[in-house]
């Protein structure tokens, strides 16, 4: 009715919506991100290394930043995604491998006890995804990954783990991209678990990402050439690892990182040991009501996965890396919230 | 005078001049390839590939293409450019290391007695590589080869090694990028040998450089994190090792695979089995006259450097790869020729 009267009046308001949205995401970079010293960091250092005229720019083609994987840019509980995948994996090719009845990293999983599971510690971890990981192609490995992830669902969040992806830093990706950076991931988990998602996910293509990875190896299947995945670990990349991925992947010094946890120490140390500016920055998981929270810093629980130990909270006071509280800076945590 | 006389004809000639250059250079890609079955290939795949409207059209992102360095971008003979390289390092370093006197393969290299060295196999061989090229940091083995480049001379061309690449194929990289290839390395020489260099004389950045590397860990000298080189093999990007190396570091099929030796055929049979099409190319050094002649396919000389084996001119031949005749399809092969 009201559009009847007064057309005039309702072109121009469709006119001005869309104007005035993309007026404030200009003006306003980061928007689920809350107004903080967090948010503040990045936007000065991204600001001051992109401006041709400023003392700490820096070209384009040396923009490289790195992302951590789990727990800095998607959930990593209750368990890390890839665990749970593993988990999957056994419960599902168990009946056609009877040898299995004796593993016992293997029962652990199949009785769902994940305290023996743990207590196998990293070799029986290791184990379990070798078991599930290996003795297929690396194009069956990746279409076995790629139905997983349309299917399985978090257990508490009851969506798509690529869908438990925290919204801050996919607009942290997006705005460094902005501004000319390369963002890659450099994370301990599986290079070729990861690949098949994170550019629908993060905006990040396959060759940008660096991770874990088992060895294969090149031989002929009916006479086409194959990549066979073995059940021998290549390369692990976390902790001092990440620095050595760095350079073997990318043969630059990144001058921004982001991590979560110890695996992302050195990464942190590795990028803040260049010359010039750079920027370091470490989430922390204080917020069980959306999310979680572990530590065991700040007096927060300690974890199995992705844990924050007090002497990374001090490194990071006395190198002055930026930490990032999901409860204090973040607005939104998850697109999928209300 | 014929200026003064007529000055409007001068004026034409001038602007005339630089237009027609402009002009060929668009009629003309590759201009240091002859008119030939290799050149036509060339360009009839990268127009189909990257035409939005042909049936054959590639989407940018997946537009890579993969170029093996020795003998392929730059002369590999009378040896190697690393190999060169790592002699040189011996004769240099030998003074401070009196142990040397009882190790074979390096009294080979002091006494210049090249078919010593050959005779004491792949393992002579790692051991002068690791010899010269461990025991330092990333920092400083890359701060030695750069000076390297800077003052080494190859012994025939009597040119920087940098100056010894093939301006055909320089101009391919430049073709290709054009058209919205991403060009890598994928070489057997050493990862942090080539990247010093792939830029200035390639075009291609350091994190597009896939190459064979040793072990690096990361530690603290004087408080500083550095990655120091160990002596101990960590990936031989040749042979299988290339589809492998080009699945880790890439994690994409290339659509295009340019190589010149035995090292190179499974990188191009795992291009060639890629859906969809591919470009299959081999350089055969048949121009004893401006480079190198050998083989041993088509009777030539065998080569302990960059063989080309007439089992892979007899399979390049069944499966349509195109060989590239230096002596016939290259107008030019170095830019510093007259």
């Amino acid at each position: 009715m009201l559009a009847n009267i007064c057309p005039r009046f309702f072109s121009v308001v469709a006119l001005l919506v869309p104007l005035t949205a993309v007026s404030l995401q200009a003006d306003e970079p980061l928007p689920s991100w809350n107004h903080s010293a967090a948010k503040t960091a990045i936007i000065e250092f991204v600001e001051k290394v992109s401006d041709e005229n400023s003392p700490d720019f820096v070209p384009a083609a040396d923009r490289i930043a790195t992302f951590d994987n789990d727990g800095t840019l998607w959930t990593e509980h209750p368990m890390y995604t890839q665990l749970a995948f593993a988990l999957d994996r056994v419960k599902k090719l168990a009946p056609d491998h009877p040898e299995w009845r004796t593993n016992q990293p293997i029962q652990a999983v199949l009785k769902g006890d994940l305290a023996a599971l743990a207590a196998s510690g990293e070799k029986g971890l290791a184990e379990v995804i070798m078991t599930t990981h290996a003795g297929i192609t690396t194009a069956e490995f990746e279409s076995i990954v790629s139905e997983w992830f349309q299917t399985a669902r978090h257990p508490r969040f009851q969506r798509p783990y690529t869908e438990c992806v925290y919204l801050p830093m996919v607009e942290l990706l997006e705005y460094l991209r902005a501004h000319g950076f390369k963002t890659y991931i450099v994370s301990g988990g599986g290079i070729e678990f990861m690949r098949p998602m994170t550019l629908d996910v993060y905006g990040i293509p396959r060759e940008q990402v660096v991770g874990s990875s088992i060895e294969t190896k090149f031989e002929y299947q009916d006479g086409e050439p194959v990549l066979m995945r073995l059940a021998k670990i290549d390369f692990i990349d976390d902790k001092t690892g990440k620095p050595v991925g760095i350079n073997k992947f990318i043969g630059k010094r990144p001058i921004a990182a982001f991590g979560n946890s110890a695996g992302d120490r050195e990464m942190l140390e590795w990028v803040g040991a260049g010359d010039g500016p750079s920027l370091k920055m470490l989430v922390f998981h204080d917020d069980a009501k959306r999310e979680y929270a572990y530590g065991p810093a700040n007096g927060l629980p300690d974890s199995k996965f992705g844990a924050f130990p007090q002497s990374l909270m001090d490194e990071a006071q006395e190198k002055g890396w930026s930490v990032i509280s999901m409860k204090d800076d973040w607005a939104r945590i998850f697109a999928f919230e209300k």
